[in-house]
């Protein structure tokens, strides 16, 4: 992967690298790429919800008091705006508490315990396996991990996962499930085409209970003037005769306020009457007022997308100086590739195999935080330990400049090690 | 149970009865005394909450951003006000989401998944069996029996349930919990006396890790000056050498609102940590507005307390109007008797036995909807048919009231018909 250098040119490179890494060091920089949170400017946006729905507003659009128990499905207006995000009918929609991650481990602990429609029995001590898009997201992993379910990696591509090794995969009875974020992937930032979201629907599963888990997190978080309409999976599941097969999850943690969203469960009818069921059990409504705040500020369709709009004015420059950094110490030397991604919030950096961890442990040196090498696979195990993810929202622009600088910076010097030549030096 | 009357005695009450309930059957009334649901009234005592915490009002007092994600265990301000309300430090108390019925039921499905500490393995595929104090509610029956878990019932007494069958019940293996609601029980309106609480504590029990289901919903719900503090739950249990044996949940859903209040787990250090560390993988984090929310509004115990008082002047009255139509048509005929609570949100009537299921269709006939009979027994049975619960506080005092006479009248009607004498007639 490296271009051929002389021995003299790589050791002025490395000369220079570690003067730089001194200096930074010196810096005492505090910087944390870790997690994909919004900014406090970001949170900012949304000021305007503090303090709604506000004194005596509390009727619904059908002159329900939003204060009171029940309503397990959720608002008809907050479905109706919802479901226009997802590009699902406001009749499919359930809205739920805060967390999207939330809604997902309630469907696989009522999938292991009661088993989904379709199954012969409940999941709970069956051989279970869950197919994984590698680089994927470690708290999917996390369930699955901690309720014993097995994770078969899978690569994933510019336009979705390798379909070729999915419906080979898929036609093991033992795989019930399969983990998608299909719109600005998490972390590669690729968006699944609509040939490999017609596979998905329509492939061979061995399991007559196999479950898209469809989180379609990033479905409105562009970061260019392109806005993919979300794929009508469902659709597409159900001419291809698998009504069932998708669970589609998504929030508004990344719309209005990271900890204080709206987080959303759809499927088929049978598939939300399923949930409804169970979640019924669970309790006995959600919170309505905040589904009065959220449809009272965000209004319509068009009310989401400019408040999304103003996101991408706050985040795109962060992922523009990102990229500025890495090319500019990275560019043409062939030591690494990273995704440009169009939306999302996470650029993925491969690197040198071996060197990930390398990195993490070099930028840590730097002050730098970030997420551990090996997050993106499975039980954190990268066998490749080539892939980071950069979350580059939620510092300021100038510290994520700075924090790029760093963690280009890192892995210059990890392939400079890794060639062997700095290391013997 | 009926004093001997003469039969021209029993006629002409029967007379009068059917000529009432004529009269009230054309009145046409629509009455639902079903659920323990807030009056709209009671939810306007916290109209003052529908605007916090109010623009720019999102700093924790140890200055975090509660708008962001995290902050799993919920915020210290918020873990010091409720945990003084339930007597619990608030390193032991967690804040949640709404529904203190979604925190019991996540727990449960982490013990069926996971065990609890102390736990050989986990309850799934086990015989599970759970102690249920009769009459109860039906919402804690409702997880038991989704997940497959055996209910045994137990007399419910008037400081608590019938500890000689519970300790006898408790030392087989298989019992791994009881439900119990301590203060104002559910719907019997008794409070758990110290002794209950320490014998509970104490007891010896077949499984090593076996739990009491401590649901505190009505800490703070009197309706009398009395204010009983919490017992010490977990004091108890420390101190007879069984640390881990509560789970404490509550909720703010009868404080503050109904559907958009705060729930609450708390245990030993150990259930916590168990309790975290499940948690931690279901979501990134709870709503902290809503708990910035409510501690703005609430304030402190003291706020809690005034809080408290307002509700009580709006719904004591109804609970009176309840007891005095029961007195009126009832009372010394020795055909029911009825408990008069000092707390909590029902009034439970023990009529003839065989006669609640015709009671319930007769109140239907007059417009006037109850919780079915049998719904505060296991899977909704009621051996005796002679158990319900009245539900006063929703409906206007007026209401409540005729909704009451009507009661009283079916109980009345439906006695006279068990006697025989009216169904020859």
């Amino acid at each position: 992967m490296v271009p051929v250098l002389s021995p003299e040119a790589l050791a002025a490179q490395g000369v220079e690298a570690r003067a730089t890494y001194a200096r930074l060091a010196a810096a005492g920089l505090k910087l944390d790429m870790t997690r994909g949170k919004p900014s406090p400017e970001q949170l900012d946006l949304a000021e305007g919800m503090l303090a709604l729905p506000g004194n005596r507003d509390h009727l619904t659009e059908s002159g329900e008091d939003a204060r009171n128990y029940g309503g397990l499905q959720g608002l008809p207006e907050a479905r109706r705006l919802f479901g226009a995000m997802l590009g699902v009918p406001p009749e499919l929609l359930v809205v739920n508490e805060n967390s999207s991650l939330a809604v997902m481990h309630d469907c696989i602990v009522w999938a292991l315990l009661k088993g989904v429609p379709g199954s012969a029995a409940p999941w709970v001590g069956q051989d279970v396996a869950f197919l994984c898009p590698v680089p994927g997201y470690d708290r999917h992993f996390g369930f699955c991990e901690g309720f014993g379910i097995r994770l078969i990696p899978v690569a994933m591509r510019e336009d979705g996962p390798d379909m070729e090794e999915v419906e080979r995969l898929a036609a093991d009875p033992a795989v019930r499930g399969m983990w998608c974020v299909p719109t600005y992937s998490n972390p590669t930032g690729a968006t699944y085409s609509e040939a490999t979201a017609r596979r998905l629907a329509a492939m061979r599963t061995g399991a007559s209970d196999f479950r898209l888990f469809w989180d379609n997190a990033y479905a409105v978080h562009h970061l260019t003037e392109n806005r993919p309409a979300p794929h009508d999976i469902l659709g597409l599941c159900a001419e291809a005769g698998n009504p069932d097969r998708a669970f589609i999850f998504a929030s508004t943690s990344k719309i209005t306020l990271a900890g204080a969203g709206l987080a959303f469960f759809a499927g088929s009818k049978a598939n939300v009457a399923w949930y409804l069921e169970q979640a019924g059990r669970r309790t006995i409504g959600p919170d309505k007022l905040n589904q009065l705040r959220h449809t009272r500020f965000l209004r319509d369709l068009d009310g989401i997308h400019r408040h999304m709009e103003a996101h991408r004015r706050l985040i795109a420059p962060k992922f523009e100086a990102v990229l500025e950094a890495l090319d500019q110490r990275l560019g043409g030397l062939g030591l690494a590739r990273w995704t440009e991604p169009e939306g999302g919030y996470f650029i993925t950096v491969e690197m040198l195999r071996g060197s990930a961890k390398r990195v993490v442990e070099l930028a840590r040196g730097l002050g730098i935080a970030l997420t551990p090498a090996g997050s993106t696979s499975p039980h954190g195990k990268d066998p490749t330990d080539s892939i980071l993810r950069l979350a580059p929202t939620y510092p300021s622009l100038a510290e994520v400049r700075a924090a790029a600088e760093g963690i280009a910076l890192c892995i210059h010097l990890a392939a400079l090690e890794a060639d062997g030549l700095e290391r013997a030096a």
